[in-house]
């Protein structure tokens, strides 16, 4: 069963005996199931029904409570259905509008979130609330606006009227759906971390302001880090379901977890650090124009460098960081340790830190722009990744399983997307399994969003996240400390753990 | 329990392992009741909820599907709560602001019914929607500004913050309700008959746009004229709750009826006419300033007039023509067939009628002011006072009871409680019981309005009359004609049912 759906209704027309109104007419056709009518459907049934001559369609969708009359159409017009998927990103939106008869999206639109205007990180947007509660609408605004343009786009772009959208679902952290519902999210980040909602429950899309006639459903969170874009991706995995315990990762500044079976539901979430997408390096900066995504060192030692545009580098993204350490390891010129193999002349050099006052040892990859990867970068590059890491291995450990147990490890994100696989499992983020067990979901909002359109019986299984998931405090837990410092090395200290990884000091 | 009420939430505070959201955290403290809270609601949790230190009273309402929080506010607020009844009428709205915790109405205002300018009739309303589709829009704004307006009165009046306002509970006709809900209530008098909705259910005082952050609640109608009004004023009688079998009768232009005990609920309706409102005769008026309210013949034979406003007489209403036909009928001015006794050269005079084109006998009760009432008048005042009494003699009859069997007749409305209930029994169109029986109950929509204020049960006693009324079509009914026919002869041509009025013919 789809979320929102038709029903086609042959009614009695009126007559003598049976005077019943329009309203009470169509909702007693629906028994057994017991739905409501709001105001806004109520309003348009004259003449709607009596020139059907009661024949008509109604659109049937699950509402705050229970199931809602959201559209009535005259005659029989269950041959076309329609849906939004949304994601709701910090930095950018993306929609689809899905035919959920076919079961395929007919139209696809993004755009960067409007919010940015308060700051590209999410905390500048929530203090810019704290100093003038005024600017929580304005955030609000924004959002909605991004969203009535994304509509609009993929509607024309699929020649679809806006009405025909009978549902719209949306996938978004905790702060960006705070924002978007015109909830203050100060407490997401802040002591006592219990935030406004969890689970915003089924609302009218115009009561959020936004032009359509159908309701909206955001996916809830679990806690304050496990937000709705972590349970839409949870969707597409087999967590819940399966015998064979799994593993969700949502890796990027910081890292949203999960692992389980049909049995249980661990989760935790924990700050692993900008390097990993790129930032705090020198040369550091977002997949954008001229950013460094991916490289490869030839058998001639040659660097080869895969920008994003394709033109000249102007610096390093993430995935081009995971490359560049990977590649500098398996070459010899960054060991184990991550220090810089001074010896290999060709590759390295010493370079004048303004910070620390001396000259670091660093990786040149790329001559001619002068760009290079200090001792530094690398030495936080392995906090992050030792971060990331350990609270894996943290979920494993308090289960009693290891790697080798895991039925799946799925990779949320453009990071879990766009990561070379190899030089994840090479630099030791990612657990040296099978590489087929390794399964990017991309944009799991957004897809997660598209699932639920399709499926309703997904709102059980969200459900279940919501009851059954335990919460892990990484930071309270024995060892984690510990196992974080043994994980600072290429790939680990124990090298047991990466039997795949080539030892290029042992060779 | 009341309608609407109050609960007050000691909560934990959030701590490391209980860090539910403030929403979930109020509805999770609210179980086993399960409630769910509008959008409206969770704005306002922040920082309220901290700020209180989890220390919060909720506002409880019935919504459309289910229990709502309606409001939360800091700390211990159960020392008041607050609800407005309001009647819409198609001539005048009255609102009452009643403490729900005392059970006392507060305020109290009413005005003109601004759609009058569409307007005094209702059916002119109508065809103005019928003409332009716009003025739907307009008539639903003319009476929401009046509720505007009074809710600012009475809370003024009370000095109440409108916000305090937990409930709005409204009495109105079917189509007065469709107006204030913005749906075209064209079919309430047209074939098929079915219109828009009889239970619109319960909406939110925000999407009528209404100032106040409350559900209101509209009486359901059980027939397209059996509205809300009536089902409103069946909450003050016992007709489904007692034994003995009692009638409620709501009488003006058109009858309104229901004859019923705990074991059925039958109901009426049909036209009158507008004799019995003060319509249609020379001098006839609506109960204004000048208008003749009640008029006696004292022992001398001499009229003794009574106006609205205590001035110079302009006319004569309702309650006034009553007086006067029952009064000339003792008096002997008045002959049981309705014809005027021009042998009582005092009280009578020949006039002439421009519509006939000839003298008429007429009985002049204001020789000063020219007032004088027709043969014409009489006919056309028994005509609708025996409708009336045959749609009750219809409902006793299809009974099998007589009125001597009821435990009360409740009397509705305006009409049902100015008339000088001697004059209604000797012109015939009350039965003739015990005058005890006779039950003025005012304002039915108001009252039934504030006691489903006081007493939520009364929702289960609502259900009830939808569930289970039988609706009788009088003009389909055996001998309802002839029976009509039979009815028209003060007080009746079946002296034997009127007992206790005298017989001036034959005293």
């Amino acid at each position: 069963m789809t979320f929102s759906y038709k029903r086609y209704l042959s009614l009695d027309p009126p007559s003598r005996d049976d005077f019943r109104a329009d309203k009470e007419r169509i909702l007693d056709a629906l028994k057994p199931l017991d739905a409501s009518m709001p105001l806004s459907v109520m309003r348009k049934l004259y003449p709607l029904v009596t020139n059907s001559g009661y024949q008509v369609t109604v659109t049937l969708c699950p509402g705050r409570k229970g199931l809602e009359v959201t559209r009535v159409e005259p005659g029989d017009a269950t041959g076309s259905l329609y849906g939004l998927a949304l994601d709701i990103g910090s930095t950018t939106l993306e929609m689809e509008l899905v035919d959920m008869l076919s079961g395929k999206a007919v139209a696809h639109s993004g755009c960067v979130n409007s919010q940015v205007r308060f700051g590209l990180n999410i905390l500048d947007r929530i203090l810019a609330v704290k100093e003038d509660g005024n600017n929580l609408e304005q955030l609000r605004c924004l959002v909605v606006g991004d969203i009535c343009k994304l509509t609009e786009q993929v509607c024309d772009g699929a020649g679809i009227d806006r009405e025909e959208i009978s549902a719209l679902i949306v996938g978004g952290n905790t702060t960006m759906i705070h924002f978007f519902l015109g909830c203050d999210p100060w407490l997401v980040f802040q002591n006592p971390y219990a935030p406004v909602f969890f689970d915003p429950g089924i609302l009218s899309a115009r009561e959020l302001d936004l032009p359509l006639d159908c309701n909206v459903y955001c996916f809830p969170a679990v806690a304050n880090y496990l937000g709705g874009d972590i349970t839409a991706g949870l969707l597409l995995t087999d967590l819940d379901t399966s015998d064979t315990p799994s593993i969700f990762l949502d890796i990027g500044t910081n890292g949203e977890l999960c692992l389980g079976c049909k049995d249980y539901l661990l989760m935790g979430a924990g700050a692993a650090g900008p390097a990993l997408e790129g930032f705090g390096s020198r040369y550091g900066m977002r997949a954008e124009e001229g950013a460094i995504r991916h490289l490869k060192i030839d058998s001639d030692g040659e660097f080869h460098l895969e920008t994003v545009g394709g033109g000249e580098p102007r610096g390093i993204c993430g995935t081009g960081i995971f490359d560049l350490v990977a590649q500098c390891y398996l070459a010899g010129i960054i060991r184990g340790d991550g220090t810089v193999n001074l010896d290999d002349k060709r590759h390295t050099t010493l370079v004048w830190d303004e910070n620390l006052e001396c000259s670091v040892p660093a990786v040149v990859y790329d001559e001619k722009h002068g760009l290079y990867f200090t001792q530094a970068d690398i030495q936080e590059f392995i906090c992050c990744k030792a971060a990331a890491f350990t609270m894996v291995a943290t979920l494993l450990d308090h289960c009693g399983l290891t790697p080798g147990d895991l039925g799946s490890i799925y990779l949320a994100g453009g990071f879990g997307t766009h990561i070379d696989v190899e030089s994840a499992v090479t630099v030791g983020i990612y657990p040296d399994v099978d590489r087929s067990k390794l399964i990017p979901l991309g944009n799991t909002s957004l897809a997660g969003a598209k699932k639920l359109l399709l499926d309703s019986s997904c709102l059980e299984r969200l459900k279940g996240f919501q009851e059954n998931a335990t919460y892990l405090h990484f930071s309270e837990m024995d060892k984690f400390l510990e196992n974080m410092v043994a994980a600072r090395f290429i790939p680990h200290t124990d090298r047991s753990l990466y039997p795949s990884v080539p030892d290029p000091g042992n060779p």
